[in-house]
């Protein structure tokens, strides 16, 4: 049976306890664009204490900075957003392969399709060292001329052991 | 006053209250992927039910399939995941405006400054059609050779007026 069975009634409580959320503006009110992993196990509204209405969450894997580029744009400049907070975290899958690898297995899993041939054209953007990944992602949009030159941008890490949240830089 | 402070206080509760979470493993549970729009009226884990461990959650500007695949990728391949439900949401941002009108923001914003010009390398992926986009999302992901062809992929609309989903496809 497939999950999303499981949406319909968590979903019919949510709308009949709404509230006054339908008021909620399009801009983030606290300005901020948080982003972090896809990970199943970081909940980035309970672990930092966030309500609807107040940040962009922007996820991927590994809460690369990079990848969340076009979305930071647009958080920044039709949206209002002036400061970003990168979350990376220890236990992530990013640090357990590398972009060759994974086209290979990707390309072996069915070795007469042409097709998956595109997956050379994927960079993974894997990271071997959780610590300097994260210092990595902040110059990254320190020094990227399209994030807006005000920007307050903090990375951190959470552990997935504790719930705890460390600040790097 | 930055909005990361705020992190503090609400973090150091949630891992007072942490409990076994620590022992979840890096695998979904439910092998599903969400993806979805970083909107910050959207919590996901709140109007799914949806609990630490259960999903991986994507989310970046639209909730768009395309940028989501190199994240999807990894979710299946590394991880194990079998589907994939896409939401995109009523009062969205994407459907306000086009790529041409935001590059054209960007450089102007400092015309002088010949770097910003490296945002007309960037496809904002915006959409003028919020219930064809994610019928269009969800045939980009069961046409995609680099997805696994056994993924249940569904397509949803969010409601931020009332807080209900609603299946497109």
């Amino acid at each position: 049976m497939s999950a999303y069975h499981d949406f319909v009634s968590p979903n019919a409580d949510y709308a009949a306890n709404f509230g006054d959320k339908g008021s909620l503006a399009l801009a983030p009110t606290k300005k901020l664009a948080i982003v972090t992993c896809m990970d199943a196990r970081l909940n980035a509204y309970a672990h930092l204490g966030i309500k609807e209405g107040e940040a962009h969450i922007i996820r991927n894997a590994g809460g690369v900075a990079k990848d969340a580029l076009r979305s930071i744009i647009i958080s920044q400049r039709l949206l209002g957003t002036r400061e970003i907070a990168v979350f990376h975290h220890t236990g992530c899958g990013m640090l357990t392969f590398d972009t060759p690898q994974l086209r290979k297995l990707v390309k072996e899993s069915d070795p007469g399709n042409t097709a998956l041939q595109a997956v050379d054209n994927i960079d993974f953007l894997e990271f071997p060292d959780l610590e300097q990944s994260v210092k990595d992602d902040v110059t990254y949009l320190k020094e990227n001329p399209l994030v807006l030159p005000e920007t307050t941008v903090t990375g951190w890490i959470y552990e997935v052991e504790t719930g705890k949240i460390r600040r790097v830089v």
